[in-house]
């Protein structure tokens, strides 16, 4: 584990070679320690097939050596050279309209195309073996961006086959495969998996179950990827880590389950683009344009330490204006320095801008760097440096402690909601953010944990919302959980094959709630209905039968909150205000302490430290807490995108 | 003609046989009469080609014969077995984008492919033989749903042969083709009849008559596909019925000419769907969101009594949630039996839900039936049981009576103006429903005729809106009438080749209105221009020449009703408010007595009772009207969702 | 240059041939002089290959010309008949998804396919050689609308082909290509030129430089295309024009490139449709939606008087409603009028109204005429015959003279903004059309100049927004220009191959102006930053550093107009309040003298007279200028659609 430290994504194959010193010693002068490169150099590194020029590349890596920067090397495998689809036409991937999508932009390759897994195994070989003993190595990451771009998913002959074989292995006979999807339902049944087809291009919806199977299945050949270069990195250097640089929002694989082959998580923070891209509201955008989502970031900080096994760095972190969104507004002043230290406070070893200079050519052309193309400082090179100072006083060490609270966030309930709405618009993940923000906003330290856990003693209050299913490891946790629980709506609503229980859902394990949703009430955008003592149900309301006790209903009678015992039940999905009263009657029970936090402030406590960010676009006050003993930055009074952090009592 | 009865819709094939007793048994309980059963029982049927298996089949029947059930059997067409796919790779269809759609889902063949015409009369001859004596059967369904998910059109080989074909035959030589299509227009004249291509992918729209022609010509394959089934099922049973389950809204292919070969015309009615997927307003939608418009159920009742010869089922009746709207909210406690109250109102002789068991496999596991997938009741299980007690009490036996009113409505005039609408959202079926609505609501029966209609007699007033072309059937019945009509707007405005009348439109045969309509001023969305006296013109307005009569005219001075004797020309489409005015004004002119029904209410008079419905979520007060002997079910008090029944004074 | 005169474009093959003589008499009546034939008669002159068929053409001129009129002959290569698509399978272009689009509409063809181009040339060569002689032939119009349906653009082998040649052409080497386009950047380095593939059906962005030059790849094969025609056509009677008809708002080609072989632009004006296909507010479309845009109309006469050398007509002037807009209302009586005494005051020679009679089949058969389809007198007749009598007095020979205010027009920005917005709805041409309509609001005639403009004088204001880059010609025109000069936002931001200049943008020249725009803050639909004093800034705002003088400034304090000496440096994009501020500033700096208009009022001096028009639903009243001495047609007070002329005092 590192102490928090600065980095930055270099390109030394955009400029000059005798820009680089100079590079290198500005970067030291920021207070840089880490520099990415290498991950779409390719085409630099083997201009045509065989001819293998590393050399420029490593005196890249000594001249950032020289300046005392650890340097992670990318696998190129996400930009394939031009050459190579000559020799592999049918490595592009095939698109859900039947689309092959071609040479020219950037991730053009199917995860399915064995031929290309060997392309790819090779280069990581290669890299390993020329670069694995420089001093300066500090780390790999593999490819880049997994599944950006839509392209987890392909629709080609090399897909179906490989999907046919995963199938075969799965059920063994294609009888058992008929039973799992329910094929009797409309005679679509098989008699050979080589009949099997992939799930586009229908008539009208395939069955969930077929849906959801491909879905699984893509996702484990994106992890089968990883885990090729991983073995190889490893292999060499079992010292070193080998990471990945996840995009937040992108779930169409199971990132928990890539990540079994990595050492360290990372992600790529960009919170503007990704608040404007959201199904958030237009008043919402409007108030954090600037900022971002005061939760988003927040969320994958503690999404991804959990899917990097406790260790999580920005591999990316979003300097100034991007160029992706349909609008791409300037951050508030700050905010550059607000997102390194809240990622820090959330247990970031790494904050790595992306990027050094902004590039004046190609697809990216408007996205800022830290400097500007003309090589004058852009606002970030100033906020990144004053990062690095402070950082000398406060080091934050160490990791971030577990919170009172945790989430379930599940990649599989994510796909299958979208593969059976209902209600146009409910999402797994909304639920997971909604309720991890309520609590938050509470001043509450949230953690966010996989479906898998088997243990969740130590928190005060766990929630599952639209679970899809439970496995035993989570029924087994939960039967020993001594604290607060709160489940639904849609949680264990179905079965491992997409099917409804026998029972009905919830299907939570024997006797932990005598419950059960007879139906569902789905409701049209816009239509609320009103739950008593404030908030609404809105998209979402299960009508459910059972001996539990009704804690909140709504305005025709319907209970939206129910309990037995230390277990809650949420009926309905709710409006932001619904939600937070929730959240708050969780809390309430449970007994566990708050803060009470201004408009669009939030904290994180991390290294006998509080850190709190102001994501509002006007200064706030705070009130310090009982266990705090004076600020060490900033001060109560906390400026537009500022940070302020208190030292904890019992840190002494 | 049965007497109103009860059914239901189930899938033995879904559950274990030992199941099949106790189903048939509580279905009996229930009060059902009729089960329909088999129609994607085809991969259960026919595993592999020429591997017949009826004997469940026949087994199923037998359990339901000994209780009492008559059973309906589907050929199972719509879901035609996978291996079938492999012997006719070419059957899948092609869509507008020329992608061939897949096997996965259901209604996957093309109707233009001859190979799967003649296995789609091979299984149906197959189940002819082995069941026509089975005691239980009670009639037959033509595969399901004709034209569902969009399938009536295909863009294949098949197609372009079979319209070639087909177009040679209607034009004879290929000059008269180019002279009917006018398509010296823009040089696209042919020199044969194999030039002709289908009109989708083109740089622009096709020549109007060019798509009309291939939707006469797609239209026409259904029905071929239909007679092939039904000369084969009355082959053996001429004494059975055959029908089939037409979906509401889809226009796509002539349902009149279908039903040629058809003795019973059943449609399939799921009211709250419906509406969320109609053009109605979000407030209307809002309004009704948990039981459907209050007329459109009742314009289908009346159409497909229409396409029946008088006979007219519901094959699949809403009984709660469904799961194919973007949200599916639950019916208003009631609605499952208003529903069924409604449709034998309108003469509706069985009502059969869909479906028996909620299935909690497959694409529909959302969608509920009048049990759970537990097989504990759902709501409508308890509706269903007491329409079926009280239709002991009042039978409502015998046809529905002619109306004082009536519509046309007419597929060709759908497809006309979805191929030229001119003003974007100008329909055919809405000008029909919207004057079908106004006139329903002032209590009046409306019945629904097709273009072809020989003989208007009886009626008071008859409406004919937007029909693109008159038949020579039709002038001659509008000569002979002698009650009050109303044309417009856009009637008569085309030749049967989609071009304008030498003499402009209306053309509606020699000397029946000196009215010209020199030209269409149609309106953006939004736009209103105001009548005198109330309502509003919106989307089509035009400026007509001649000498009728002024009867309402808008605030810029142009007559939008016009009148010459006792024929009236409405000369725009209007808002909900000036289509209600049109209608009263020729309420008033032909001297019809209306009832004042509040609002939400609804009424249809059959075998001596007029059956009320209450659509509203409130309870309204019923005026008792002036041929009423008194209620034999409910009361004046009309709870919401409630239905109440008056005997007829003149049933005595 | 002719005098102002009436044309229609009349389609001989679409009537029976005995009605040619009444209608050639009744045009003359109405008082046309011009009359366009042929574009779409490719299969009536040519049924067959090779089988030529003029003899009807020649007669129909004949005719024509014993009435006096002078004909204008399409050749008809916009609608190749359906046996050439035999001959030449792959002529039909591909669109952007892949899908080649078939026969049966018009345009079907691909600009790269050198087989078309050679039949394009054989039949330009045969109507040459058998019309130039013909005594009424007045001229010839090449093809029609290039470019419309979006026809400009096919992503065909033949395309990919043209594509690879011209580029290996342009750049000469591989190495040269791949650091034009930056192509290090994602490894998308090319080692040949048949690798480069087109920009379409990529998993992202192709490099903006590849798009770009794709375009103007694209925009080169039209004008070749066209070239081919003109000397072809030219070589037979040097002395005739040979014109195209443009559609406005059609900017996929560069009009100006093309013009480079014509004699006079010509275009088609559709007011009312192409305001409802715009950006503008629904507002603004509701208040014009009978009129159209006051300015836009205006603009493109002036746009195509500069692409036209000087010589502009409109070759086709909406007459009536027409049939392509989603709702096509009727125009107030009196616009066709006005509409062709506009085009005549901002230089038209000919205003030729599309289309004689309207086609009562074919795709256009909702689109009015002068007649309708049954041959009575549709509004515009009476219209036109009115124009050609008040021209009888009001001759308006002349050129329209220079104007005080000029704005450049360039189609690679066009290009560039669609590629690379940054800003979704960020247009070049929203930007010129803005300041083209502030500036003439204050009855200011506005010139419309190309890019390759090298003499600016005679102006008092120039205007540059937007412009991708700046070429040497107008580098040098900007340097010796008096006047003051108006520019950004965005101007000079590029270099030629879609880069950031290595000083940053503007890059206008040496030390015309000391700013940078050092970063972008673009803003999403719907958020507006006030700008101190009134107007706000929207879509784009530029972070500016330098030592220019702050003019304006935003209310959060970022400059907004900054000027050195006379150019001044607009740094966002505005609403229309703010584009107004921002004009009458320059205006007043300049002390350009101005007119008092009431609103929907416009003017246009030509000949020695003002021409007013009224494009309000209302009537106006007119402030008589100092420099008129009394009104030749009409008053000071104009009605709503109503046109009055002033006589100059200058003009004696």
């Amino acid at each position: 584990m590192i102490s928090p430290t600065l980095g930055v994504c270099y390109y030394p194959e955009h400029w000059p070679e005798e820009w680089w010193e100079t590079d290198a010693k500005r970067m030291a002068e920021v207070g840089i320690r880490y520099v990415r490169i290498g991950e779409f150099a390719w085409s630099r590194l083997e201009p045509s097939e065989g001819d293998l020029r590393l050399d420029w590349m490593i005196r890249a890596m000594d001249v950032l050596g020289r300046h005392g920067h650890r340097v992670i090397v990318g696998t190129p495998t996400a930009t394939p050279p031009r050459w190579m689809v000559d020799k592999h036409p049918d490595m592009l991937a095939v698109d859900r309209e039947g689309r092959r999508k071609g040479f020219g932009s950037r991730r053009h390759y199917d995860f399915s195309h064995l031929g290309f897994r060997e392309e790819s195994a090779r280069i990581t070989r290669i890299l390993a073996d020329a670069l694995s003993d420089h001093p300066a190595l500090g780390g790999w990451q593999t490819d880049n961006e997994y599944g950006c771009h839509g392209t987890t998913y392909s629709y080609s002959p090399a897909a179906l086959e490989g999907f046919r074989k995963w199938l075969a292995e799965k059920y063994g006979t294609i009888e058992a495969l008929n039973t799992a999807w329910g094929n009797v339902f409309w005679s679509m049944e098989y008699s050979r998996f080589d009949q099997i087809e992939l799930p586009n291009l229908l008539v009208c919806d395939a069955a969930p179950a077929h849906e959801l199977d491909f879905r699984r299945y893509s996702s484990d050949q994106v992890a089968a990827f990883n885990r090729t270069q991983y073995e190889i990195l490893k292999a060499k250097r079992p010292d070193l880590p080998v990471i990945h640089n996840f995009m937040s929002r992108y779930s169409e694989f199971d990132h928990y389950h890539l990540a079994e082959t990595l050492d360290i998580a990372s992600w790529d923070s960009y919170p503007i683009g990704h608040l404007a891209k959201s199904s958030e509201s237009d008043e919402h955008k409007a108030l954090y344009m600037r900022q971002g989502d005061p939760d988003n970031a927040a969320f994958h900080h503690d999404l991804y330490r959990s899917v990097g096994h406790g260790r999580m760095w920005i591999m990316e972190q979003q300097p100034g204006p991007v160029n992706w969104a349909d609008a791409n507004p300037d951050p508030l002043p700050g905010m550059a320095r607000l997102w390194a230290w809240e990622a820090f406070a959330h247990g970031a070893e790494v904050v790595s801008y992306f990027r050094w200079r902004q590039a004046p050519f190609g697809q990216e052309q408007m996205h800022a760097g830290l400097l500007r193309p003309d090589s004058e400082p852009a606002p970030a090179y100033g906020e990144a440096s004053q990062v690095a100072r402070e950082l000398q006083e406060i080091g934050l060490d160490g990791p971030a402690g577990q919170g009172k609270v945790a989430v379930i966030f599940d990649y599989e309930s994510e796909w299958a909601w979208e593969i059976q709405p209902q209600a146009a618009g409910f999402s797994h993940g909304n639920h997971v953010r909604g309720l991890y923000a309520a609590f938050r906003k509470r001043g509450l330290d949230v953690d966010v944990l996989p479906p898998t856990t088997s243990d969740l003693s130590g928190y005060d209050i766990v929630a599952i919302p639209a679970l899809l299913t439970w496995n035993e490891a989570l029924r087994s946790a939960v039967a020993n959980f001594e604290g607060y629980l709160l489940v639904g709506p849609r949680s264990g609503s179905k079965t491992e094959n997409f099917s409804i229980p026998p029972r009905l859902g919830p299907d939570l394990g024997a006797n932990l709630l005598d419950l059960k949703v007879a139906r569902v009430d789905s409701l049209p955008a816009g239509i609320e209905v009103a739950v008593k003592g404030g908030g609404a149900a809105r998209l979402w309301r299960e009508i459910t039968v059972g001996n539990a006790e009704v804690v909140m209903e709504d305005e025709a009678g319907v209970p939206v909150l129910l309990s037995q015992g230390k277990l809650f039940y949420f009926a309905a999905s709710g409006d932001k205000a619904l939600v937070q009263r929730v959240a708050d009657y969780m809390i309430a029970e449970a007994d566990t302490p708050t803060l009470s936090l201004p408009a669009g402030v939030r904290c994180r406590v991390r290294g006998g430290y509080r850190v709190y960010v102001n994501y509002a676009a006007s200064a706030q006050v705070l009130s310090p807490a009982d266990d705090e003993a004076g600020y060490v930055l900033g001060s109560a009074d906390i400026p537009a995108a500022g940070v302020a952090i208190a030292r904890l009592a019992t840190a002494g």
